[in-house]
């Protein structure tokens, strides 16, 4: 049997658009001989369609698109992910389904059982659980198709009561599909391995795993779709971040060599080449070709100008430097170095007289006070207004240049430098952005040395430094990725050798600041808990972690 | 039996005083001899405790509480809500409980089974469904406990292949007890009594609902616990809006009269009622004391400052004005007026200085270009900046001003209009604005007239009116209340005779403006689909309605 993979990147909701890429996948298909081709979960429409799927007209015309694709099914095996009316007079309206069509007759609709709902998962949202189990024969095989979740409830803890190719498997199948939509973590890749791996172990069963490609506003699809043998070798494996085609020869029985590229657990070339596409995705889905970003000559600005210029052209980002009375000469400099490396388009606007007006402007309200935060907040706010009307003035789009650890102690100024339509390095603790630049910078020193060297400050103050006010990014990294991304308390991060007081000064901070990342902007997701859809925190609330 | 329906206020998270709250319960209940004290969904930690639920210390600790409850049931029966480790090999980690303790002894743990998946709600996101079902003697009665959505499940269509109290019937209990964390929306106060009033008439049994009270961020609740007889009257009803306690005589068998206020369901009143019990309550939880708003002489405006300092206390609430040289004279005057009525503190700051700053600041990158809206924006956002100031000097709250359809439609600017710590009128339409300036000004004009009276413009240029470029707001909100609320397509909204360009026009205007609504602020919910938590639509998306 000769099986096509098609790792393709959707848009959400055009399904036209996604339509007629899968037509053409079909007819290459189908040039290639092959019996079946395979595409991704909800394929259609995009994963995750969101609350699209609750509009009846969404779904009608999803169920219109998948009868066109049933049409160009002759002489072909095509399985499809798409959303179907469940026509329950009881459960969920819908189900997260993948259509199996030959010859414009759909053999059979598959229904999926384990609905994520964590994380910047929440199926059960929208879908209804399938509990029926039935293997599909086809050309002398018989298919056990399951959609994503449906295999991963193979750890010692299971988040679910059912183990759907458990059920399957009393079909003797001999061989099992998936459809997925899977995203990119930087600790998911080898893990999503693993378990399909691990899949076709237990099972004794060759797997043919279909993932999608590309980014999705703040999610990051990496596709790695994969054929495995019976013994769990990775046979073939798709690109990574772009979207692929594989054809596989696979007869019952037979084995083949593992022939997989090696990646680690934690890789930053792959986080590098995730943020590439979420920037290269984020403009090009949305039909925008331009950005620009307030370069400050911090690192945090640096790297996020180095990857736009990458992801969309150097001369497609425009570097504004906005300096103060409080900005180093060194700053501006370093800033427009690294403009002239990238060969990017700058301007040095100084915020002076803004800054001025505006002092002026509340000199009454504010009569006999002394200076404080304030007047900080009022430098990165003008800031935010000059990058916002370049922005409306151009189209342009703002890239918002915070890391995780400021935004996750607040040390960041509601739309000031909080402002942007993507945080590109929102999801980085400042060490990991600095692992990024000094990986930039490999071959040739694209980012100015000074700038991966000075000592990190704000520079809203006199000589300020970050480190006047936080720990060393070493330690404050280390007790944030155990809050948020372990979800420990207080006492278990003090075990990991951390003095107490900053331990729950450092929560506190994290805990007080949720009413400011509400309302930051999508997040370019690389962790397994990133701020924002993946991470839903009450605002006005009051817990001693 | 003796029952007492306890109705509470709690602040998410705070485990131990939330705690304290329902001991002092307890004793009142012990000292009215009442058998049995009932408190509503989760109380222990507050609903909604979202991602809260993800700390295990936090279950551990919500776990201690409820212990410590237990150890004060001597000689009463205590029904009280909280989460709990299902301690399954498989499934969700755990469940959403209800626990019966009566002299220090568990008599039962009652776990939810259906979990409301969709909207505000994600209660699958952390809790595995029971499957148990049985009812708790208890002082020669048999309870059928069920908790919040279990008792909602008996509409023609039903989200939910289980009804719980099917299963309970057979158990042949003889009083109906549900422990609720049922939100405010105007359309489900009667729609609410109706199911509860329904479920008693099914299994002509009565009924002891009990809810909980009180604003938490975005989401409302309007208590209105009751108790309903066997015939489905209502004999009790709790206080809307306010903590409540509420002894019930009652014995089985016996019928008692119907004794509710009638509400209808769409009352401007409640909705009034439900918005200074949410600025009363974020502002009391998070212990901030006062408010700051740009006032602008406009409906949105003013509106927000009378509930604020109703809420409040009009000297807590302090009006900036901001003029520019397109503010027309009279919008000043009548924001003054307004606060002089309100006796409110205010200011008049002009935004003039500022925005010449910002403009000659920027004309060397404009150089050569026309006026267009971004020199609008500059102005919202230099007024967004000066409210920021004075929220970071004083610690005041900034209230946000827009409302549902100019947030629907993009009539607002990101980090201009648009900012602000809670928006208090943002899901209501233009015209609810009216209605509700109406409705305050019923007895006592507060507002003057010619705010009411003048046609809404946002003066960012010479001579603007809101109906330049949209329609008359009776025909807007219609359009969206049938795009958002109804989720209708636009050849549906069509059919209702407005004409299709306009319609597809205002459709593509609220899908474009997606990116600016995720920055928004969190905003008090009165209708069943408010922007936020609970309409999570794609950003880099493309599907035409």
């Amino acid at each position: 049997m000769k099986i096509a993979i098609s790792q393709l990147n959707y848009k959400i909701g055009d399904i036209d658009g996604n339509t007629a890429k899968i037509l053409d996948a079909i007819s290459k298909a189908k040039n290639e001989n092959a019996d079946l081709v395979i595409f991704s979960e909800l394929a259609v429409c995009g994963y995750p369609p969101k609350d699209l799927l609750d509009y009846p007209n969404f779904i009608d015309r999803c169920e219109f698109a998948i009868n066109l694709i049933g049409e160009n099914s002759v002489d072909i095996g095509v399985i499809i992910g798409a959303p179907s009316w469940s026509k329950l007079d009881r459960g969920k309206k819908l189900y997260n389904s993948a259509f199996f069509y030959e010859n414009k007759k759909l053999l059979k609709r598959i229904d999926k059982t384990l609905l994520p709902t964590y994380d910047v998962f929440d199926e059960y949202r929208y879908f209804e659980s399938n509990k029926i189990f039935e293997c599909v024969s086809f050309r002398g095989e018989k298919l056990a198709i399951t959609i994503c979740e449906d295999l991963w409830n193979i750890d010692d803890e299971k988040m679910y009561k059912l183990i759907p190719m458990d059920e399957l498997q009393k079909d003797n199948p001999t061989l099992m599909i998936n459809l997925s939509g899977s995203p990119y973590s930087y600790n998911h890749v080898e893990k999503r391995r693993n378990r399909m791996q691990q899949n076709a172990k237990i099972y004794s069963l060759p797997l043919c795993y279909v993932n999608q490609v590309g980014g999705n506003t703040d999610i990051l699809f990496d596709g790695g779709s994969m054929f495995i043998n019976k013994n769990g070798d990775i046979v073939e494996e798709c690109t990574f971040y772009h979207e692929d085609f594989k054809l596989i020869e696979w007869s019952s029985g037979s084995v083949y060599p593992d022939n997989h590229q090696d990646y680690y657990d934690y890789d930053i070339s792959l986080i590098h080449d995730a943020l590439l596409m979420g920037i290269r995705d984020y403009f090009g889905k949305m039909g925008f070709k331009k950005a620009v970003i307030g370069s400050s000559g911090g690192i945090d600005s640096a790297v996020v100008h180095t990857l736009a210029a990458k992801a969309l052209g150097g001369e497609n980002v425009r570097a504004i430097m906005m300096p103060s009375k409080y900005s180093s000469e060194g700053s501006v400099n370093d800033a427009v170095a690294l403009a002239k490396n990238l060969n990017s388009p700058y301007r040095i606007i100084s915020i002076e007289q803004t800054v001025k007006s505006l002092n002026l402007t509340l000199e009454e309200e504010f009569e006999g006070l002394e200076e404080d935060v304030t007047e900080e907040n009022i430098q990165a706010r003008s800031r935010g207004v000059i990058l916002m009307a370049i922005s409306n003035k151009f189209g342009y789009i703002v890239l918002n240049t915070s890391n995780k650890s400021e935004s996750a102690v607040g040390y960041s100024t509601l739309y000031g430098d909080m402002c942007g339509g993507l945080s590109v390095i929102g999801d980085l603790y400042k060490e990991q952005v600095y692992e990024l630049a000094r990986f930039m910078n490999r071959s040739s020193p694209v980012i100015p040395q000074e700038i991966i060297d000075k000592e990190p400050s704000a520079e809203l103050r006199p000589n300020q430094k970050d480190s006047d006010s936080l720990p060393a990014y070493s330690v404050l990294d280390k007790i944030l990725f155990h809050y948020i991304e372990e979800q420990k308390g207080w006492k278990e991060i003090v075990k990991l050798g951390i003095e107490e007081d900053l331990v729950r000064r450092i929560i506190r901070l994290v805990d007080k600041n949720e009413y400011k990342r509400f309302q930051a902007s999508p997040t370019l997701r690389i962790s397994h808990k990133a701020f924002g859809i993946g991470r839903q925190m009450p605002i006005v609330a009051r817990y001693n972690h």
